[in-house]
């Protein structure tokens, strides 16, 4: 017993239940429909452009691209990023002290909150959050204070947007105490498909500037946005002093295997974000640095930012007639490659038979499960991206991504009409 | 005041002393000889070899090789790391339980620490130690308990060995605790490049298995040894029961920089790794994990593994020639790239000036900033891997990788000649 007790592991990565990935992947192996189309996880269905594939080919046959990296970041894809990112910031950003590269954005935040987090310190974040956010705010010892994205109020009877999920101002002030030292933003949001607008990114800033709050702002889909797109950063002086920005190569270049991700911030955020990244990783991967280098070097000339956002619209777009013929309403996104679908008229059979580790979750995964199973597409419960408190407020939607070749979205369509004879109409 | 105390960052952050790569870096900017030849940090002088390179460059055609990589690594990543490993381990390891894939050797040890480690829990490792491990174990709130590698008695005189740096078992058993929970060995070891013996393994091992302490075993320099070299996890069942072995594609294909390691271990030590990992940094490089993959596939029959130790150990011995020119004693290495030689015989003017982040620190400190001023060549001070308390066992000697190109190791041997007239005979 002792020995045992010795081997236990650390109670951060003990029993938690089954993720949704897992259970995504049990549904689609178990599923008649094989192969299931898959538009869960927001990983895209083909390669970046080909200059960018060109320019991490080049950057294996160089020694250096292929050796330990500066901790914060190969010097190029540091300039890079100042040099795609000045023109949106309105000012010249010093690539030495503004910028800083981390593993993919998710290593990045975890950064962040390494950086600036210490036992007991609380942390905002809306609902629904990237799931992601829970363990990084957690692994420093922060505690998370949740306020609610108010869903449209007819979400279910009828098409939405995405700008329909709001916040109560009264909420989030109220969540905020002497121990609150970081919020995080996600804009565009996932899974909402939100951009915050001009005006609610201001009250969130000036609600951090009076009470001296860290802002995170997660703007992975960043280059994704189909109405203005404001960034945090970007409002006022005092308010870009409190932000850290997050960006994501993966995100932007069609490759969320290559994990190269940035924070632009001021010096006195970003030195202590790196110095964390250094006691996480050392380093990030060296030559996918420098292929990401080029890609923002000649992005613009390639056309690249603005063929990339019409490309997704137009998916989206596609994407989501499937639901106007199934008379199922949707939340029309203004950003990233996520659809939310309501679902409520989904009538499941009540004798369904659903697995364990599916039984007992909230009705999007009994959903998700029906759908692998009955018609073979694959989509995520947003429920995973609340508290078991607020899990009501998702479960009727389902998130799919489209983030995938025309064929497979066709594919997809066509198969979820079989949906048909289970949609009271 | 309010402000400024809020965006203060966590203690794990703040305030350490400048590290030993950017001194090293001033060092350089500041030395008259330009370009300084550089045998500092072990990035390697030279590209992996062909059929890795060729294998990263066909990964990135793939859709799938660009995207997230699954949380515990690629399928063919485990499978070929548990075929390479199995015909070592004496047995067939499991790719799907026993293996699983993280960004770098580095990350991949937090995450052994993340999985196990509670605040107050202790974790031995031996001095000199890897610099990295101190912020990795603190991180998760674990205590460092140290137990120093006693120095040959002579090296200050003679020519030695690595394998006369040696343990006092009595020392070790003395500083195990009811909170020691892991120890961390390193073999072949980083700076002293001993290979531990098989009976010193042994030794440990049993320590371990009698106090159900978990054994962290860093390998990361594994396929270079020039002495028979024993691995902690196939000594008995008992202590392969606790052991998880570190590895590292960076170190063992010449490219650094791509940030890809594994765990090797019992399924519920390696459950807890890959739930840290994933925590961390989600997943890892995917392309480069698929190169890693034909990189062990094909390494026996491009005879890699061979010419790879033959080559480091022929680096090795070319250079080292230059110590016996000059007289000064140097301590063998049994494995890995990196020698240890000992410059107490070199006497550096009394009032040679030394800017203030060096002379404070301990005499190896002013010896690496003497050698790249005078000479232009640049090592590694090892009392940055000593605690203050034991640095005086450290200070007399400089560490120099050989991983570099022979022009760059015969450039700085002709170098080095310059140092004749400060050593005493």
């Amino acid at each position: 017993m002792a020995a045992r007790a010795q081997l236990k592991p650390a109670a951060r990565v003990a029993g938690r239940r089954q993720d949704v990935w897992s259970i995504v992947n049990e549904a689609a192996a178990a599923s008649p429909k094989q192969p299931i189309v898959n538009m869960g996880q927001g990983f895209f269905g083909y390669n970046p452009p080909e200059f960018i594939i060109n320019a991490a080919k080049a950057a294996l046959d160089q020694v250096d691209c292929n050796q330990y990296s500066p901790t914060r970041g190969r010097p190029r894809l540091k300039k890079a990023i100042a040099d795609s990112y000045s023109p949106l910031w309105g000012r010249k950003l010093d690539p030495e002290t503004e910028v800083t590269i981390t593993t993919g954005a998710n290593e990045g935040m975890l950064s962040a909150f390494m950086g600036f987090i210490e036992e007991g310190d609380e942390v905002i974040i809306f609902e629904p959050f990237f799931d992601q956010y829970i363990s990084n705010i957690e692994m420093p010892g922060g505690k998370i204070v949740y306020v609610p994205l108010h869903p449209p109020p007819n979400g279910d009877k009828q098409g939405t947007s995405a700008a329909d999920w709001t916040i109560d101002f009264a909420e989030l002030e109220a969540a905020i105490t002497s121990k609150t030292k970081m919020i995080v933003i996600n804009t565009p949001h996932n899974p909402i498909g939100k951009v915050f607008s001009k005006d609610e990114l201001l009250k969130i800033g000036e609600l951090c500037v009076k009470n001296s709050i860290i802002i995170l702002s997660d703007e992975v889909y960043d280059r994704l946005y189909y109405v203005p797109f404001t960034r945090m950063a970007t409002l006022s002086p005092e308010i870009e002093r409190l932000t850290l920005t997050v960006g994501s190569a993966g995100k932007n270049f069609y490759a969320t295997g290559w994990r190269v991700g940035w924070l632009i911030g001021p010096p006195h955020l970003i030195q202590y974000v790196a110095a964390a990244h250094t006691r996480i990783c050392y380093s990030s991967v060296s030559p996918l640095q420098e292929a990401a280098a080029i890609g923002f070097e000649q992005a613009d000339q390639e056309n690249f930012w603005e063929g990339a956002k019409k490309e997704m619209k137009g998916k989206m777009d596609q994407f989501n007639t499937i639901w106007k013929e199934l008379d199922l309403p949707f939340s029309d996104p203004d950003g990233g490659y996520f659809v939310l679908v309501n679902m409520a008229k989904v009538k499941v059979p009540a004798d369904y038979p659903f697995p364990n580790q599916v039984k007992d979750r909230p009705r999007d995964f009994k959903l998700c499960w029906f759908l692998i199973q009955e018609v073979g597409v694959a989509a995520i419960p947003p429920t995973e991206f609340y508290t078991d408190q607020n899990a009501h407020i998702g479960e009727d939607w389902l998130r799919f991504a489209v983030c995938k070749e025309d064929e497979v979205l066709d594919r997809a369509k066509e198969r979820l009409r079989d949906l048909k004879k289970y949609i009271e109409s």
